[in-house]
């Protein structure tokens, strides 16, 4: 069992998944950098109990992007908005030349909608 | 328990989170229209077998969308990309009056990256 940070990226997407309980566990360990010695006193569980909570939440950490792959698309979906985001900065550069609103608004419109798309 | 087109787009999204067996029941019964009955002599178990089945399906699918929201997502990502391509078009419309090049370049990568993105 090795904490590292592609189980922190999946408890991101998938940490949802897990039961509350799991999820806290996770969460002391993979991104508190907790000791299970740590975690076993702080929830006043055993240490044996914290690392099988941990295997748990692990394979059904593994098991949800391996069947869903949001994590993949998540980079797909990035490295597109950024292309498409320094393709606009082109179109506004070049167009600077000639000054036509209705490009202007359309590269403002497309700007809203890559903002929008940030977030979800 | 109802029928109806929702749950065939959460078997879409989510049905590789059922079992095999629970899934093909469920794509019997929500994509193909069969009834319990005839999903039962199928399959040779008992029509509560299949009742049970779809009900335990119908929770894991429910339960998916309502900690994902990956239909939610989809959805407002298809809309962006559509806006962004409405978008796009009127800038190569307004862009035949100057016929710039590095203009048509860029709005050409920015379709290549929709065209990866609808995939997605």
């Amino acid at each position: 069992m090795s904490k590292n940070l592609e189980i922190s990226k999946l408890l991101d997407f998938y940490g949802i998944l897990l039961t509350d309980k799991q999820r806290e566990i996770a969460e002391y360990y993979y991104n508190d950098d907790l000791s299970l010695g740590e975690i076993a006193e702080n929830l006043d569980i055993s240490r044996q109990g914290v690392r099988d909570s941990i295997k748990r939440s692990e394979t059904v950490l593994f098991e949800a992007e391996e069947k869903l792959s949001l994590i993949g698309k998540s980079e797909i979906l990035k490295n597109s908005l950024e292309a498409i985001k320094r393709n606009i900065t082109a179109i506004s550069v070049e167009n600077e030349m000639y000054n036509n609103s209705a490009i202007s608004h359309s590269t403002e419109k497309i700007l809203n909608e890559l903002e929008k798309l940030s977030e979800i």
